[in-house]
């Protein structure tokens, strides 16, 4: 399939159909992710409260679920939520925001990825690495920005481990669902000096992953390169990070399909 | 009274007193909040904790509840927190964030504005009809845009059942005590593109009632003038969501008194 | 010892070496201190989980506590890091956000400053000065933003009653270790239309310290050089709070280090 006509018709249907998004999400990131949600023309929710997740979750076109700020009882929504959109059918996009940097952390999500079913799991190298099983991990994982045949090998092993997709940002980044692998080289690396670009990415492949139906592979794809494409539109205007993140949202906005049949660059393999 | 000198006589006195807000309000729009009152001169404070909420509000000169990501413990804050705020004649401004999409919402501000006085209910037309009686709701409530002469009838109810002014944003805005009804048509679309926009008017209201004394219906109607012009004005600067909020930010500290009296749009009825 | 050159040394380091900043802050600026934090080339981690602060602050350059929006088990982690930091020789910086305003802010203060070491106090002249003792209080303090020889004298016994840096911000701020009193000039009054600009602060001194080893009265004087600077020069783009903000974190990012030694005004006394 043509990633490049899917994206577009993908960012499309968001801007027509204006998919609910519900997220749990870290304290840092709730506005930044909700602006670039609305961005793209989603509609972003957050509730986090026991009582009424699974309701909202039942309404909604995808659901975010962000261990950025994880407290326990959030985790408990998380799950609940989680449960809901399974039955449903409804997509499950993770963020394991800084796993492996505490043990509360790695621990929650091995927890949410053995009790729910996710659809898309979204970090850098080393979140999604540090989920690997022990024998990997022994192996020795190097989670530099460079992609590696090894790292292919482990984000495959990790995507049939939890039978999800496994998208990791990178210089490169790397998009599996355990069989196929698509790389998205879009992107810069300003990114890094505004928080939220990760936590937003996971946000927008929510989005087209509501509006995707099956195709979760391709829509993840699409999304990445999509985020990435307008973040290389929003450096044009500045190369500093106030006035980069401004340009962003609008970029967000306003690309253009012409930009995006352009300028994405995605390859197999 | 008119409006358009009436509403420079308060942000007049906005910028030279400025009031403390105190905020009850959600995650995702604290910063954005904070910072909408910072610029019209306001001073805002945010403080959810029960063991410190009643001397806040105390100090303060006007209360916002918003319910946007609301859990147990913080309704119980907002509610102590308005018993001081009636026991003081301090206005209490609340946002019904997501009423009528999850019962904890719907019953959370049916609880607030049982057990305590709301001053100004703003929110959507959505959320304000979800809180309409049941022999309201079975006649059947269209929430679109326009206001029809139901739209105007329903208000009415509401605001003579709860005792408060009723404020709902939309193309045309519409504000009532139950008696007198008034129409503001500033504002501008991409407002929606923006998150917390609507939480900001809250709060820039809360802002307008504390300096305003007796006169809630006029200020209410300030306020949402005020704050629409800033919006239209933002909007000749950039209809891109990220410029237009900065820009937007930028209007609500700067414009001028001769902006507000050429082009507020406010008529009667 | 040369501020100036110790200032860009100091930013130099934090730009290579990328400090880990842990923050248990408040919800209104944990967005703007991160991106703070990453525009000056530092890596900020918010964190605030009972279960994970500990071994969060055991990797991490420097720790912040943040009384902005405190509840009672946000506290307990507060304790749980300082002591985890003091254990390891991590510097903290502790913001008290509203001291003197409620009796849960005065109180917090005075736990975390009585359980734990802290190495910089940072904040507003009527915060800092809650904090001095009942007779000093009876002696009277005026929290005005000039800074008098009364002032400089509270400060230092505030200094040395608990063995911390004093770092006070006003129209000019005042630096001491009760020994020796530096005070800084740099910075603009619309810094206090924009939401998060004094805890942003706290959370850029932590970064200096982060990378300073012993020499934390010069840090803190460095941090509070830099920061206002950027502020000076980010008002060159413009006067709104809007794009101010904006432009600052540009600075922030990109100042160069012949404005340092060119415009950075520190004197002693």
């Amino acid at each position: 399939m043509e990633i490049k006509s899917y994206t577009i018709e993908l960012i499309n249907m968001i801007r027509e159909k204006s998919p609910l998004i519900h997220n749990i999400t870290n304290f840092v990131v709730m506005n930044s992710s909700a602006n670039i949600l609305l961005a793209i023309g989603a509609s972003p929710v957050m509730a986090h409260c026991r009582s009424e997740v699974e309701e909202m979750t039942s309404i909604a076109g995808a659901l975010v679920l962000n261990i950025g700020t994880v407290q326990e009882d959030w985790t408990e929504s998380m799950i609940c939520a989680a449960k809901t959109a399974n039955s449903k059918g409804i997509p499950v996009i993770l963020d394991p925001v800084g796993a492996g940097a505490t043990k509360l952390r790695s621990e929650t999500v091995e927890r949410i990825l053995k009790e729910t079913k996710i659809s898309v799991l979204r970090g850098n190298a080393s979140e999604i690495f540090s989920l690997a099983s022990s024998e990997v991990k022994t192996r020795g994982v190097d989670s530099s920005l460079l992609i590696t045949s090894d790292h292919i090998d482990i984000a495959k092993e990790i995507a049939n481990d939890f039978k999800c997709i496994i998208a990791i940002s990178g210089e490169e980044d790397l998009i599996t669902d355990g069989n196929q692998v698509l790389r998205v080289a879009n992107g810069h690396p300003l990114m890094t000096r505004v928080t939220g670009t990760g936590c937003g990415l996971t946000a927008v492949t929510a989005a087209f992953c509501a509006v995707a139906g099956e195709k979760l592979l391709e829509a993840t794809t699409s999304a990445f390169a999509f985020y990435g494409l307008c973040a290389e539109k929003a450096v044009i205007t500045s190369d500093n990070p106030g006035s980069f993140s401004v340009a962003f949202l609008d970029a967000l906005y306003s690309i253009e399909n012409e930009d995006i049949s352009t300028f994405i660059k995605v390859r197999k393999g």
